[in-house]
Parts: structure tokens; sequence; C-alpha cells
């Protein structure tokens, strides 16, 4: 498989030793109309670029949060190892506060402060601190595009010549390490040489179907229909849809996933119709510490999303609207979950579970 | 029940005799930003004003397709009746052009030619055939109100005090005859002092539901949550809707039901959710022609309707979408079809014709 190419951020050393690094983004809210990249040179604009959704995608989110402590920790002075550690602790905080559903932003958080204290704990001063927490971050962003190139193997061999198959939002390249989850399997099955037709939910409020997802399947000359959302079913009755796959924002132990809204109603159409329905996320999705997808916490986005498409007001002004950014699909509509480590079914808890105990023995 | 008020369209004669009437018509595409009533003055303006959804419902479809044919009545001229009459044909037919699938176009213009053909038989001239022509366009729209207030009186008492109801597209008073067929229903348990909460879908791609739907509610004071059509099933699964209700644009004898592109979606949602399911229309909205609701014809419109929202292009240039703007809800999905005949539940084939029957010996 090849890579695609384009990374929704990209770690950029400083010319000279002492020069101060910076992430190159892809600025996703202009997209597809421009491609415009960003440099982000800070934590600080690292926050605003996760919560203005510059940077969106739970695998790419987890990268961002990364790359926005390293950005912090090389940009910050302190009197001693303590304090610098200490003061990393409000440069994750602000992260951590962006966005609240997608898990990966708090485990990628978790692991850059782990590599920080093990740093520490071995002696390291100062700079080499800072370059632990570069190292880190690299490597989950590497990590992730493998977890993307692996699945996306995994999942390709779920899908037959000549599908035609359902994804909602943006679950390609640019959300993840680089391959794509969702979007990843697609173009995966597409890189073998065989047949594949994408309908693209347009994914509402938002857009990132019509807007990214369309764009990354024109780019990799994949054939795709546009759709509005509520014309799934329609097209699922007349039979011409072969299976749902979706990426995920945060999935629990026992398999129920969080993902963009309307991720639910997809899932309930394709148990109608008798319609496979696959999630496709790498492990750092997955939250092990919650027992159902009822506790994972729902953000409520700015109303405005729904209220206003471009500068078109579609309403009255004034009208009360919802804005919830996710919803969660039980675990009993779910076919298959596809990671980076292979297929898991029902029961997806002991499925999830194996895959970890795998993931932690390789690593020890 | 009070009058709204507001009409899709209103007959307005000319001042003095032989002036030519005029059709007042509220122009549905400039709502809710502007309230801009345009006056159509023959069957080729009318004609226009249903394709571009200027006039829109299947209701008020019908109630514009007769007016439109006397409308061309009222300013043709022939040498003598038989000639007058066969020109009334070109008329229809252009008018049954316009939209294929709400069945009340058909309806309406067979009203008319019977009519026409009747006020012949009976030894009109041609003045008399016009003066029948325009009797009958006016009847059917005062038969169209009442059925609205008919069929709102008995659905409303299928929805409970405080109940929170979800409704698709716009089915409200500039939809019908003047009161609302699904928002009639909501309307009707609002004037009888109980409390109603309403989820509106916006209805993508073309927002009835936050342009029409929203501004209705606004008017008559009803509280109302607009959200993207891809929400609902995430409020179902949260236990805030009680109830679902919608219009029709043709129902088929066994009551597999054609409405707005994404009320199939809502459809397998309620059930999923054990949720009432209900249809409002009057029984000019059912055919009973077609067994069933595969053999009803799916418009197909301008895919700009998808790509474009106002001026936004929502994606690339040259993207490949779909149109289909309406889809068939099975008649196992609905708990209760509501006509100004009463409630009509499984086995529906039985309980229309029972309708039908009524209706026919009351007319004889």
């Amino acid at each position: 498989m090849n890579d695609p190419g384009f990374r929704a951020l990209e770690w950029i050393a400083g010319k000279n030793p002492g020069d101060p690094p910076v992430i190159r983004m892809l600025d996703q809210t202009r997209l597809p109309y421009e491609e415009v990249y960003v440099g982000i040179r800070d934590h600080r604009e690292m926050a605003e670029a996760i919560t203005s959704m510059r940077v969106r995608g739970a695998p790419a989110i987890g990268m961002a949060a990364a790359y926005g402590v390293a950005l912090g920790a090389a940009r910050m002075e302190a009197d001693d190892v303590d304090a610098f550690v200490n003061a990393l602790r409000p440069v994750s905080d602000l992260l951590a506060g962006t966005r609240p559903t997608a898990v990966n932003l708090f485990w990628a958080l978790d692991r850059m402060q782990r590599a920080a204290e093990q740093a520490r704990a071995g002696g390291g001063d100062i700079p080499a601190i800072r370059e632990r927490l570069i190292a880190e971050a690299c490597e989950i962003d590497r990590a992730t595009f493998e977890s993307d190139i692996a699945l996306s193997e995994h999942g390709a061999e779920l899908i037959e010549d000549g599908a035609s198959v359902l994804t909602h939002c943006n679950a390609g390249a640019i959300a993840t390490g680089g391959y794509g989850t969702a979007l990843g399997v697609i173009h995966a099955v597409h890189e073998s040489g065989r047949d594949i037709h994408v309908y693209v939910d347009e994914t509402r409020p938002r857009l990132q179907g019509a807007k990214l997802t369309a764009w990354e399947l024109t780019r990799y000359d994949i054939p795709f229909t546009l759709i509005s959302d509520n014309m799934a079913g329609h097209f699922m009755a007349r039979g011409e849809i072969d299976a749902v796959i979706v990426g995920a924002d945060r999935i629990a132990a026992n398999g129920d996933t969080a993902n963009k809204i309307g991720t639910y109603t997809t899932a309930v159409l394709a148990r109608e119709h008798d319609i496979p329905f696959y999630v496709a996320a790498p492990l750092s999705t997955v939250d092990q510490k919650l027992a159902s997808g009822d506790l994972i916490p729902i953000e409520e986005r700015d109303h405005e999303e729904v209220t206003l498409i471009g500068d078109v007001l579609i309403t009255l002004d004034g009208v009360t609207s919802a804005n919830p950014a996710f919803d969660v699909t039980p675990n009993r509509y779910i076919s298959a979950i596809i990671t980076e480590r292979g297929v898991v079914r029902d029961p997806f808890d002991k499925g999830l579970a194996t895959q970890f105990e795998e993931h932690d023995r390789e690593r020890t």
C-alpha cells in the first residue's frame, strides 16, 4: 500500500540547533476549496487548532496532542528538572480541555506524561527530557501510521470485489496517522486492484463527508456518490449498499462505539437491512477504563454549526437547536471492530481484552 | 381550532367582470427570510411554481394544480365547447409533468377534467364551464382545509400531554389546505392547551424543516428544537422522543407511504426504539390504484440541491451525487395513518378501503 503522501500534521525541526520546531498542519477547515498549511508553534496554537477542528479525527487528535506537548516542552524553560516536568502539567491540561470525546487525546497525553517522568527517573536533564518528548510524539505518529496500514489490510479482507460501501464522516488519511481507518480500508481495497464504490454521507452539521471524504476519494480516484445523510436508508432498501464502515472516536471495553453524530443511525439501518457494519480504529481509540458506551462523554458543540452553513443562515435567527457532535452505537449493532491487531467480533469485551494482552506482552 | 391565517395560495377574482383572475402565492423558496407573495397568472406560471417548489407539499400541490387548470380555462378562448374542453388537455398535461410523486397532483387534475366534462354534458357553454372549473378548484381548496382540520383533530387524540414529537420536512399550513397534516396534528395538540415539544429534522437537501417548519412553529409559539436529520436516532436512544409524525406524498392501497427523503430512516429508528410512527394525510393522498409502495415513482431532483446550500458549494465541483426527493416507508413500520375520516391501523389495505367506501357512499 502506498503512502497517500499528505499528512494532517508534520513535525518540522528548527534548521539550526536551538531554532524552535514547528508543526506544519493541513488546515482542514479550509478543505476542499483550498489546501492551506498553517504553522503551529506552541501548545496554545495546537489547542486552538484542535478546538476549531483545523485538525480532527480521533487518531490525528492524539498525534496533535502529543506534538502539542512536545512543542510546549521545546519552548519551555525551567530552573530544574522537577520544575520542568511540573510545568508540563498545565500544557497537558490545556490540550486535554479541547475536546472531550476522542479518547486518543487523553491516551496520547498520558503517554507524553509518562515519557517525561521516565526520562526524569532515568536521570535526564531538561534537554534530554525535551528530546524524549519529541521522540515520543514522533513515535506516536509513526505507530499511528503503521496501525492505519495494518488495520486497513485486515479490513480490506472483509470487503468483496465490486462492493458498494457506505461511510460516514471522514476517517481518512487526514483524520489518522496518514493512511486512514475506515477510509484506509476502502483505500486498501482499491489499491489491491478490486473494484469498490463508496456512498459518502455528507455528515451534517460540519459536512466532513462532503468536504473531506469527497476530497480524499477524488485524490485516490475512487468512485463515489455523495448523499445527504438521510438518503442512506433509501439506498439500503434498494440493495445498493453492501457494507457500512466507519471510524471511531472512543470505543468502550465492551465494544460500544462513539463516533460522529449519525453513525448510530447508519448502524440501526444496516442491521435492519442485514448489511454488515464495521468499525475501524486503532487500539488507542479503545478506552478500557469504560465498561460501556453510556459512560462516554458526548461533546455538545456550538449550535451555529447547525444553523449556519458557510455564511448562510438556514433557519430563522435565534432558533433553538441541538448539536451533539457524537453518538454511541451499542455493540449489538456492530459486526466487527477492525484494529491493527485484527478483526474482533462478538463478544467484543473478550476480543478487545485479548488484543490488549497481546499488545502489552509485545511491549514488555 | 383557529385558522392560522396564512395560505400557500389564494384565488383572487378580477375586480371587474372580465378581468382575469390571479393566484396569490406565498413563495416558499424565500422563506423564512422573506414573506413574499407572487402573482400566478396562468397555468404556465403555475407549472413553473410547482417545479421550482415555490409551492410544495402534496395537498397544496393538488390545490395548485386545480387552480392552474382554472387559470388556464379563465384565459382560454375557443370556437366551441368541444374545442374548449379539448384545449384543457395540454393545460392539464403541462401541470401533470411538473412533479411525479405527490399523487394529489393527478387526483386534482382528474377532478378538474371530470368537472369540465360534466359541465359540458350538462349543456354548459364556455363561460359556464369556466365557472364550473373555478368552483371545482375552490371546492378542492375548501375541502382540503376541512380535511386538515378533521385529521388534525383525530391525530391530536393520539398525542399525550407533554409529549416530545419528531417531524420531518414540512407538512404544515403552507404545505396543505391551510392548517397542516403532521404539523396540523401538532398544532391541534397545542391549541387544545396541552404541552408539546417538537424535534424538527432540518430535512436535507432543501432544508424544509429548518426553513419552513421552524418558521411555522415560531408563528404558532410552539417550542421546538432544530436538529440535523442524523441526530434523531441519538435523541430516540436517549428517550427524548415520544412519537414521530410525518405527512405523505403518496400512500399506496396497502399503506406503504412515500414521503420526503429521510422519512423511511425515521420510521426504522422509531420501530427500533418502540416509538409510534404516524402518517397524517388526507384521503386524496392515497393512491388506490397502486397496490404497494414499490410502484410509486420517486422523483430525482437536480443534484445541485445536494451540493449547493444557498450559494455555498459544500463539496468539490463536479462531484457525483444523488438526489432522490422521496423514499418509501413500508406499512409494517407505520403505527397508524391519520386521515380526515379517522385513524387507520394494520391491516391498512382494509382500513383505507373502508374509508374510501364511506367517502363514496356520502358523495352519492
